[in-house]
C-alpha cells in the first residue's frame, strides 16, 4: 500500500475503503478455501496474491485510478477478484448485467465511458453486435474457459489469465479516499434508458458491516458466520450479488462459486459442497424446489435469503417444509441494495402461519437505516400494521443520485430523504409490507387509491373480461380513478356502466374500499392496450383517449 | 433533528454519529425493556424521551456544543443517558474513573476543561475532597439515589432528576459532524498524571459496528445478539463500558444496569433477571465463581467476555465447569477499547485442553482491525507461533493522541501505526499471545531480552531471595541486562558471582535463553528498592547504583 508519512506522533487517518475488508480473512482464515463449481481454485491467501496480480496486470496495460471497467461475467472467484482488484485500483468497477437487451449494454458502457472491457467469451457475440457502442473502448480482455481461446471480430487486447500471470503478486494499492467511487450498476427502469447508481468505499464497507450485523446479530438461530459456506445465486452484477460476498469474505467463510448455473447445477453444488447459506430471487428458489433432484435432498442445512421480489406464502411454506431457513430481504439497487431483512425476533409467536407471515414480509431495516413511512403530506405514520404510505430512506449507502444523469435523480432525493416508490405500511413488531408501487397509485385530496386494487375489485364482476384503473387529471381533487373495462362478447348487451358503478358501490358498503375510492368514470371499450410484457400502456390510452 | 436545507435532487450526507445508532432499536424494539437492578425503569421508547428531556433540560442550564461534562457515576440507566444524550448534543462526555485518587479526579477534571459535573451523592464527599481543582466548573448535577437530598457543601445547580423533569420530551438535536468528539477518559499511567484518550462519533459508532459483528458474525454458537438480556459489570465509566452498552442498545437487547455492585448482587441479578451476557476482569469472575451462592446456580446461558488483563487457565476451567461461555477480549483505552476477541473458529479442534488455549489467548483482532507484530527493526513477523514482536495497529477508532497532551503520543504513533506497548506472537490459527510489556524488555543488538523471563530464572537459584533485572546503556548493544540480587542470609558466605553466571548458564544449555540473553554483571545488593505497589523502583536503583 502507498503510505503517507506519518510524523512521530500524528495518527493514520483510516479510510473505510475496499481493502480494508481484507485485513480480517487475512489474519482469520489464510487458508480458507475459494471454489469455482467443485474445484478448489485457492486459499485466502492465494486469492490475495491474484487481486495483487490482476492489479499489477491492468496496471501494466495502462489502467489508472480513475478509470472505469466494464465486466460481463458469471458469477465466478474472477468476479469476486473484480469486486476487490479493481476498486482497491481506484478505477470503478461497472458490472453488467448481461442479461439486458445487446443495445442496452452499448449504452450504458458508453454512458459510463468505461474504457475497457473485461468479458466472459460466451458473450462476445453480444459484445460483437454493439460495436458501434465501444467507440471509446480501448481494451477488451477476454475470459476463456476452455483451453481454445474464443474467435472473435473484436480487438482482443488479452486474455484474462495471461494478463494475472503478467503481473507480480505484490500491487502496491494506494490508500483509496473512502469518498472515490468504487461502483457501477445500471438499472433497467421501466421507461427510458437504464439509469446508474453508483457507490463509494464508504457506502461498501458500511454496507457490508451494517449486513452482516443483520444477518448475524439479529439472528442467533439462523445467521450468516464464519462458520459458513457461502454461495450466491443472486447474479454478481447485481448491486455485488447483494453485497454477500463482501461480507462472506470480510468473515472468511468458505466461498464456492456456480459459473453459469442453473437449478440443477446448484442442487448439485449445494449437496457436493454443503453449501450452507445463500440467496436469490423468489423464481430461482420455485425453481429449484420444483426440481425433481432437489425431492431427496436434505436441504435442512441451507439458510437462504429471498429478495428481488415479494417472497409469496406457498413458496415460503414449501421452503420451510424442506427445512430451509428461509427469510426476505427488501432493498433496491438505490440501496447497495439491502433495506431490510425478515429475521424472525425475540418476541415472535411460535404459530408457524405467524412466523410466515414474518418471514414473508419486507422485514425490519439493517442497522444504521433509517426507514420511515409518510403520507401525501410527508407526514410519518405510525407502525400500527395499517397506517399505509410511501417508504423513505436514510442509510449510509443510499446512491447519491444516477450516474452522470442528474435530472433523472430529481424525484429520488427530496427534503434530504431517498423516496423508494413503495408504498407500505409497518405492523406493530416492526415488519415492513409493502403494498404497492407509487407509481400504481392516485392521488386525490391528499389520499392514495390503489389502481391494481381497484382493478382486481372491477375484475371481479362475471361480465368484465379486462380493466384498467388510470389516473384522470381533476382540478379540484387533483386526480380521480377512471376506469377502461372490456366486456366479454356474452354479457356486452345487457352490461350497463351503471351495473359497474352499483357493482363497485357494493365494495364500499363492506369497507374494503372508501368512498373517495369509487372511480368517476367507466368507459367501456374494445382492448386495454398493453406493452410487450403486458403491463398497461399508459402513454397509448393517453393518445386514444386524451387527458 | 436539525434539518439541513436540501434541495431536490441533493442526497443526505448521513454523518455516522452516535444519534444514528438509535434508529434500529426504535423500529426493532420500542417495547424492550430497560432495568435498574430489579426494577424496569422504562422502555427503549421511554429510554428516548428521557435522552431528550436530559439534553433539554441541559440546554436550558447553558450546556452548549463544544462543552465538555465530567460525570462520576455507578452503571446505571443513568449512565447510559449520558453516553447518548451527551455527545447528541455536541458536548464531549468525560467518563470519571472513581478508583482513581481524588488528586486525579481533580486533576482530570481540570485538564479536560469539564465545567458541567454530574456526580452520584455517593461521589460528593470525593468531590468536596478536591475543590481546589473545580475552580471551572460552573454546574454541579447531583444524582439522589435516597428520597433525602444530599448535603453537601458544595454549591449545587441541581439534582438530576429535576433536571429531566424541567426538560422537553422533543429536543431538537442537531445532526453532528461524525469527526467532533464524543467522549474523553483519562488512563492512570505507571508513572506521570493520568492521560486522556479521546473518541469521535464515527469512532465510536465503527467500534459498535465492528464489535457486534466480531461478536456475532464470527461466533454463531455463542455471540451476542438481540436476543440476549445484557448486563455491564465492567465500570461504565471504562471506555463506554468497553463500548458494549452502545452495541446492546443498537441491538435493541434488553438491558440490566446493577448499580453500586459486588460479587453478591451481581449473582443475584443474573439469577432474577436471567442475563445471558456479560464482561468483566478476571477478579471479578474469580470474585463471582468464590462466592458460595454461586454454587447452586445454574450459569449455563451465560455468556462471558473476560478482558482488561490476562484470562489464567485456571479461571478459564473454572467457569467453562460451571458452563459458562468465556471468552477473552483484548483492548486499551487507546483502542476504545476492543482490538481482539478469542472466539472459537470453525477449525477448533474438539479438544477441551486446546480450546482452553484458544478463548485464554487474546484471541483474532475485530473487523477492519489490522494488526502486525513487528520486531525492533521494524519488520512484520509470521503468523508462526512463537516469532514475538511488539503488537502495532491500525482500526478507525484509536485515539488520535492524548488529549491536549500532543508530546505524550510522541511515542504512541510511529510510522501510521499504533505502538500498544505489548510483545506477542500470533500462532498458525491467528491467536495472539501476549508474552510481556516492552518497558519490561531490553533491546540488545536489535534484539529483545525479557526482564521478567530473566528474574524468573535467577530466582530459581536456591540462594537467591530477590531479584531485579534492568537495563544497563551499552554503548554496542544498546542495551545490556545486568541483575540485583539479594541473597538469603544462611548462603552469604557460600555464594559467589560466579556461582551466578555458572548457574544461568545452565539455561543457555538448555535452549531456556539465549546466549546473549545472559547478564553482563550481577550486582550482590541487601534489598532491591521497590515502590509502594512492589513494582521495581527502577529510579531509586539509578539513583543508587548509577547508571
Amino acid at each position: 500500500m502507498t503510505e503517507r508519512l506519518y510524523p512521530m506522533g500524528v495518527n493514520y487517518e483510516y479510510p473505510l475503503n475496499i481493502g480494508k475488508l481484507l485485513a480480517t480473512p487475512m489474519h482469520y482464515a489464510p487458508r480458507q478455501q475459494i471454489l469455482y463449481r467443485d474445484q478448489v481454485v485457492y486459499d485466502y491467501s492465494g486469492f490475495i496474491s491474484r487481486i495483487n496480480r490482476l492489479a499489477s496486470g491492468l496496471d501494466q496495460i495502462g489502467i489508472k485510478a480513475g478509470d472505469t471497467i466494464a465486466v460481463l461475467e458469471y458469477n465466478s472467484h474472477r468476479f469476486l477478484e473484480f469486486l476487490f482488484a479493481i476498486p482497491m485500483m481506484g478505477a470503478a468497477l461497472h458490472t453488467i448485467n448481461w442479461r439486458q437487451t445487446p443495445e442496452h449494454v452499448g449504452y450504458t458502457i458508453e454512458h459510463s465511458k468505461a474504457d475497457t472491457v473485461i468479458v466472459n467469451s460466451n458473450f462476445l457475440p453480444q459484445l460483437e453486435s454493439i460495436t458501434g457502442h465501444l467507440g471509446a473502448v480501448k481494451r477488451i480482455i477476454v475470459i476463456n474457459e476452455e483451453d481454445s481461446p474464443a474467435e472473435s471480430g473484436l480487438d482482443i487486447t488479452t486474455d484474462y489469465e495471461s494478463l494475472i500471470a503478467s503481473g507480480f503478486a505484490s500491487f502496491d494499492f494506494p490508500d483509496i479516499d473512502e469518498k472515490s467511487i468504487a461502483s457501477i450498476f445500471y438499472t433497467a427502469g421501466t421507461t427510458g434508458k437504464p439509469k446508474g447508481v453508483f457507490f463509494s468505499h464508504r457506502q461498501i464497507v458500511l454496507h457490508t458491516l451494517s449486513v452482516g450485523l443483520a444477518a448475524a446479530g439479529f439472528n442467533p438461530q439462523a445467521g450468516f458466520s464464519s462458520f459458513d459456506t457461502y454461495m450466491p445465486i443472486t447474479p454478481m452484477y447485481h448491486e455485488h450479488g447483494w453485497g454477500m460476498p463482501y461480507l462472506a469474505t470480510l468473515l472468511g467463510a468458505r466461498q464456492v462459486f456456480p459459473g453459469r448455473h442453473n437449478s440443477d447445477s446448484v442442487l448439485k453444488l449445494i449437496a457436493s459442497q454443503k453449501i450452507t447459506f445463500t440467496h436469490c430471487v423468489p423464481t430461482m428458489l420455485h425453481m429449484l424446489l420444483s426440481d425433481p433432484a432437489s425431492d431427496d435432498m436434505d436441504l435442512s442445512s441451507l439458510k437462504l435469503i429471498v429478495g428481488g421480489a415479494k417472497l409469496h406464502d406457498n413458496l415460503a411454506r414449501k421452503a420451510t417444509a424442506k427445512g430451509i431457513k428461509i427469510y426476505s430481504g427488501y432493498g433496491m439497487s438505490e440501496a447497495c441494495p439491502l433495506i431490510s431483512v425478515s429475521n424472525l425476533k425475540p418476541g415472535n409467536s411460535d404459530d408457524s402461519e405467524q412466523r410466515l407471515q414474518a418471514i414473508t414480509s419486507a422485514g425490519i431495516p439493517v442497522p444504521l437505516m433509517e426507514l420511515k413511512i409518510v403520507d401525501p403530506q410527508g407526514t410519518f405514520m405510525p407502525h400500527d400494521g395499517h397506517s399505509a404510505g410511501e417508504i423513505i430512506l436514510r442509510a449510509p449507502w443510499l446512491t447519491k443520485g444516477y450516474y452522470n444523469d442528474p435530472n433523472r435523480a430529481k424525484n429520488l432525493w427530496r427534503d434530504g430523504w431517498l423516496y423508494t416508490g413503495d408504498i407500505g405500511y409497518v405492523d406493530e413488531e416492526g415488519y415492513i409490507h409493502i403494498t404497492d408501487r407509487i407509481k400504481n397509485v392516485i392521488k386525490s385530496g391528499g389520499e392514495w387509491i390503489s389502481s391494481p386494487h381497484l382493478e382486481k375489485l372491477v375484475r371481479k364482476h362475471g361480465a368484465v373480461a379486462d380493466a384498467a384503473v388510470i389516473a384522470m387529471p381533476d382540478e379540484k381533487w387533483g386526480e380521480r380513478p377512471v376506469v377502461l373495462v372490456v366486456i366479454k362478447d356474452e354479457f356486452k348487451e345487457q352490461t350497463t356502466i351503471e351495473d359497474l358503478q352499483n357493482f363497485m358501490h357494493h365494495f364500499v358498503d363492506e369497507g374494503e374500499i372508501t368512498k373517495y375510492s369509487l372511480p368517476d368514470k367507466f368507459l367501456i371499450v374494445d382492448e386495454i392496450p398493453r406493452t410487450g410484457v403486458r403491463k398497461i400502456n399508459i402513454r397509448k390510452i393517453r393518445q386514444i383517449y386524451g387527458q
